[in-house]
């Protein structure tokens, strides 16, 4: 076992604060990781503060993590020390199911086991993220990270917002030609529009705020649609391949169902707290249209997103915070006041911790 | 022009009555055919109704015909005198855009010409439907029946509720080995559980009455779910590969939703009057499941989907009635109080307009 610092909450009403566990020793098959960097995830958020009525206490909170290997297992055979890695979301599955089988951890029918507020396999072990000193993952849950070593703290978001809204663009097939909407111009939907521009497709974002259209068109979008103005949004009517809507707010579905072309789909990623209003059916019979969902990806797809990005160039814009600025974060996460994912150095974890 | 004997309703107010009116003189590609059997859809009710607000009076409805070709215009090659043809939901469309180049006519971007309450391209004259003596229809729009002469009351409505089933069915890929739901038992549930029987599928019919257990059973359904008992439902979650859901009445789509597999869709042919409970986005998010929708089918698979049911020995299970009892039909239809299909016997015409 190995003492870790970290920062945890203890109940949905207290502040994350300073906090000490023991990870478990590696075992043959086990990466033992030094985190360099964290993103912060809007999932933390939720689960530091129990809105999901699913937390269990403490909780370490963290699915974006770029770290150093400082230790390998007897049987690891991809990683050695001194590797630049990632750990996303996941840190094992059952392994044996059709999902599994298929690369599709995140659809493991027994559920997959997440970084944080996961039971690990075969224990009754609460999972403890990223806002850690280090971590133990099994190594199919470790990926490379060939980033350039400046890039690697905004190369952390990629581990959850990355792959979040690569796997949906892949799964739809976008491509050159494909005229591709992003509803939502935030952690993942800024992503969305760097990926689906990095994968050949005219890139149309969607956003309720006109001061987010210089941004969005610097990021790589190839027309922006403030989706209040009915006349922009008119012009885009029945044009889209494809939407990948990033908003979790409860909103209109319809108003963007009614963009895609004959048999075009919109995943949506996000779930609201409260329903949407619900759909139009007349806007998915009329043209054959599909609403569909997605829940990140698996590991081989991390994978290739991360080769993916570190090939065209893409990391996420990030605003680096300390360790103990996790709850002014957190705050200004509420009011959308980040451009467009906190990253948590690391290196602030022990001068915090004091 | 030639006189035609017909049933119209005048107003949403009047039932439907004795009606005449000209047809067009067939042209160089038109082909004329004598009504012998007319299928009675919901869709006609609505219409007569005005109760999609869009009725063009006086309206004479009917898109379910199977008639005999009486004359064909000089450059007609595909039927001569003599054959028993088809005509479904359209008699038109742009002939231009993409969807129509690609045998969707129903999805032309122009919109399709319906077969009733249509607008004729070039002109504003409205379209009469198979509650007639006779109807000219472009060559390309009419379909080749190939059914035994004594099912042809029964094949009508294979003209919309057939193609309606067949087409998502085939879309979706449905075959042999693949588990496949159908909700509702009526006018299209019925079609769509011989049909997907007939393609292979494992049938699971979900209805809310206990007393149609039997009838499912013998239609081709090789289970049967009553959607109101927990138990049943929950034996079915997660194993199902599609789902075709006929019934048009709001209901709470995530509990079939949740019946379907890793990348599953259910696709609805029906749109309720008032919305549907939103769906839960999470049931979509956790499998990567689709919600769709699907209009009819184009003229290409429309023939195919004849074929289809010929080669099967398929047809609807009917109900024939005289054209004097369609307000009676009308009526039974909105109780449900018809297995499955009430088909009209159009030699019954002349007699009931005296």
């Amino acid at each position: 076992m190995t003492p870790t610092l970290a920062y945890a909450a203890v109940s949905a009403k207290t502040p994350l604060a300073p906090f000490s566990f023991e990870r478990r020793t590696p075992g043959d098959e086990d990466v033992a990781i030094d985190i360099l960097h964290c993103g912060v995830c809007h999932s933390d958020l939720h689960t530091a503060r129990n809105e999901w009525n699913n937390t269990l206490y403490p909780t370490v909170p963290g699915h974006e993590i770029v770290g150093r290997v400082t230790a390998v297992g007897s049987r690891v055979r991809k990683f050695k020390l001194g590797d630049t890695v990632g750990v996303g979301c996941m840190v094992d599955s059952c392994r044996n199911c059709q999902p599994c089988t298929d690369g599709l951890e995140q659809y493991c029918d027994k559920g997959f086991t997440g970084t944080y507020n996961g039971s690990l396999y075969g224990g009754a072990e609460n999972t403890y993220g990223g806002y850690s000193s280090h971590i133990v993952v099994r190594e199919s849950f470790v990926l490379r990270v060939s980033h350039d070593a400046s890039q690697l703290a905004a190369v952390a978001p990629l581990l959850c917002a990355g792959i979040t809204t690569y796997s949906p663009l892949r799964q739809w097939g976008v491509k050159r030609g494909h005229k591709v909407g992003i509803v939502g111009l935030g952690g993942l939907g800024h992503m969305g529009v760097k990926i689906a521009a990095a994968m050949g497709a005219h890139v149309v974002l969607f956003t309720t705020s006109a001061d987010k259209r210089e941004d969005a068109l610097r990021l790589g979008a190839h027309e922006v649609v403030l989706s209040r103005n009915e006349d922009e949004m008119a012009a885009q009517a029945g044009r889209l391949d494809f939407i990948l809507n990033t908003v979790a707010a409860p909103h209109d579905l319809d108003a963007f169902l009614s963009l895609l072309k004959l048999d075009g789909t919109m995943t949506l990623v996000g779930a609201p707290a409260t329903p949407h209003p619900s759909p139009n059916v007349f806007n998915l019979i009329m043209r054959r249209r599909r609403l569909a969902g997605s829940l990140i990806g698996g590991i081989r797809e991390t994978q290739e997103m991360l080769d993916f990005c570190a090939e065209h160039g893409i990391v996420s814009d990030i605003e680096t915070i300390r360790m103990d600025q996790i709850e002014t974060a957190y705050e200004r996460m509420l009011k959308s006041d980040v451009k467009y994912r906190f990253v948590i150095d690391m290196a602030t974890l022990a001068a915090s911790a004091v």
